[in-house]
């Protein structure tokens, strides 16, 4: 996690994270309905491949990307299964910045990171659009208020006030560290086919400078105790070795090779990390 | 279909569809052409994943999103199998926006449900680049003829203009309904698995309310007869069920699932649809 | 190749490649940081789907495409096996345009192309992001000082000056025409399983004056001899034809079909062009 601390802008910012995908016109049709009510905004793709309906894993995508923002931009993000059900739509503002989308735990790790200043759900039809589906709010209520957001309404004027502890959480703890030991598991593979485990670097200061480190698979009881700062670092000798990802989370890699691929491995799968003096 | 008044936007806006992927560098060359031409302009993407050379398809896409984009819009769009050959590059002003792409069938919808104002031959290659390739006219021509007309270029400086009447056209009439009946197709599988039909929502105002609907597959004769409102509602019980999507469709949804591949349809199978009462 | 003389824009524009594909958050962190330093700043995406790792190809798809963007473009891109090592960052102004990114032949094209009238390393940390992770230089490295050249940096202000003949290059050599016949590869399949040969259009004007031009394709003896100037001229055949692709290159293609997956043929593959008269 980055100490970097984000500038404001001059023109307002919306990044958008859906699981769309990129083959239909759902993406274009949010961005042309902001535009049409924030004219200047700078749009900002985070992805749209978050895998359909995967709430923690959208949530996760999420929480290692948002701090590089400019201060106030605008998250207008989708994923979401309960569309048109009682689910609430919300807008939260956190740390630096203002979260938009439906309240199911999608902004878990935001809620846990940062202070909340407020939070509202979003009954105000004035700033959806005239008319609303029941299968894409997306476009007619998170763009609509996102872009509303971003040319300066206030959030107050969005909707009714929300209980910051009332909002929708799923459990984003961190797995603990118990001295040498921790139980994690394999939190996603990258598109290098490197493995990230969910051991946040944060609580292994000492992965580099301790004598001995390893993690094991618990699926094939592979042992992986080599480290490399870089992957370009040693010779290329096709075996696995770990590594401080730039997400902020311990992996696993193969130099020039898929790691994933070459161990079998996927998200979910448990590991142990051990970690000696 | 919305009854949405799109805004007017003090930056200009181009829109751009294609079958290009996005695995290669021509969307990119396309805006740079565009934001050379044209430095203010708003580019959205509508998709580029169209697949090759499928203007029925192409068509479609376009056709249910349109509507929310900013009056003015120059929408450039580029399926073209015919690009090289005897077949016209045009413009079009149909409704609020512009149309600039090949003379192939793919503003078809547009046609059907707009007003069209003007339309031309792009014959004026003062507003092309000074080299004009056989193969790629979406960068020669496409691009700076919808840059020029964002920044404010008349229609008939661009070419001769052209008899709306004489425009290539597809069949994109809807299904007829026959009473309880209709006759239609499965016209797109989307990004969830969901099978959307040809079947418009305008000429089933009576879906939710009548006694009794049904879907029959002809392929496999499968029946669908469950209609929901929202994918969250009811209990998930992996039946397939009948839904409004927001494309202003008819769709087939499993809740949780993936309809197309639990029942082995795709783009094209026949389908009967009977309401009854 | 073009002769078209791209504008100067009044905005700033920043183009970004990279092989990190789309699924993942980091392109729009990359923007996010862009936007953070330089607000005004339209940025246009190259491709994010570069096959990781592979430089010349990534070379190979910034070279056909750049001398349509803007004059004052700053191209960040990102192919970077070596991140972490020794590998310099370099910045380098080469005709029109800005280079940012790792020192490792991504840009040799474009030295082989253009005059380059200055190179640095990037060794000014004030033009970084505050912490300089080890794996994404992308984010912390090229994307800050990007947008710092974008919005009127000099050159010099941001590292040590290099030496030209010092940056590294691979081998970007066409192939040579001996007399009647040059020996050549299949360089890239593109969406449309059309084949592009590393062949130059511009060593073959007479490609289509010619009385006969043949391709070999050494793999499997395939003899291709026909040529189309555009995809539409004649009759639906299934035979393959030669055509000029808008790459600069000479292709192989299918009309309405994939020449790649019919001829069982890929990148690298041997072939021998020969022309007669």
């Amino acid at each position: 996690m980055s100490q970097y601390n984000p500038s404001t802008t001059p023109r307002p910012v919306v990044a958008i994270m859906t699981d769309f995908g990129l083959g239909e016109s759902d993406v274009g049709v949010m961005k042309a309905v902001i535009i049409g009510i924030a004219s200047e905004t700078q749009i900002i793709d985070i992805t749209h491949d978050i895998p359909p309906q995967n709430v923690p894993y959208g949530a996760w995508v999420l929480s290692y990307g948002y701090r590089y923002y400019p201060k106030r931009t605008v998250f207008v993000c989708v994923v979401d299964p309960g569309v048109g059900s009682s689910r609430s739509a919300i807008a939260v503002h956190a740390g630096h910045w203002y979260f938009v989308g439906p309240d199911n735990g999608l902004f878990s790790y935001i809620y846990a990171q940062q202070t909340i200043h407020g939070a509202v759900v979003l009954s105000n039809s004035a700033f959806h659009l005239p008319q609303v589906s029941a299968t894409f709010h997306g476009r007619d209520i998170f763009a609509p208020v996102g872009a509303h957001l971003a040319r300066g309404v206030a959030l107050h004027e969005l909707g009714t006030s929300l209980d910051p502890q009332a909002l929708q959480r799923i459990d984003v703890q961190p797995p603990e560290r118990h001295g040498s030991r921790i139980d994690a598991h394999i939190l996603y593979v990258d598109t290098f086919g490197n493995l990230v485990t969910s051991i946040p670097l944060s609580i292994v200061p000492d992965l580099f400078s301790s004598k001995h480190v390893q993690i094991v698979f618990l699926t094939n009881q592979v042992v992986v105790d080599r480290r490399r700062r870089f992957f370009a670092e040693g010779p290329v000798d096709n075996q696995p070795f770990i590594f401080g990802d730039s997400s902020g989370y311990v992996g696993v890699a193969l130099q020039n090779g898929n790691a994933a691929r070459s161990l079998g491995l996927g998200p979910g799968a448990p590991i142990t990390f051990d970690i000696n003096e």
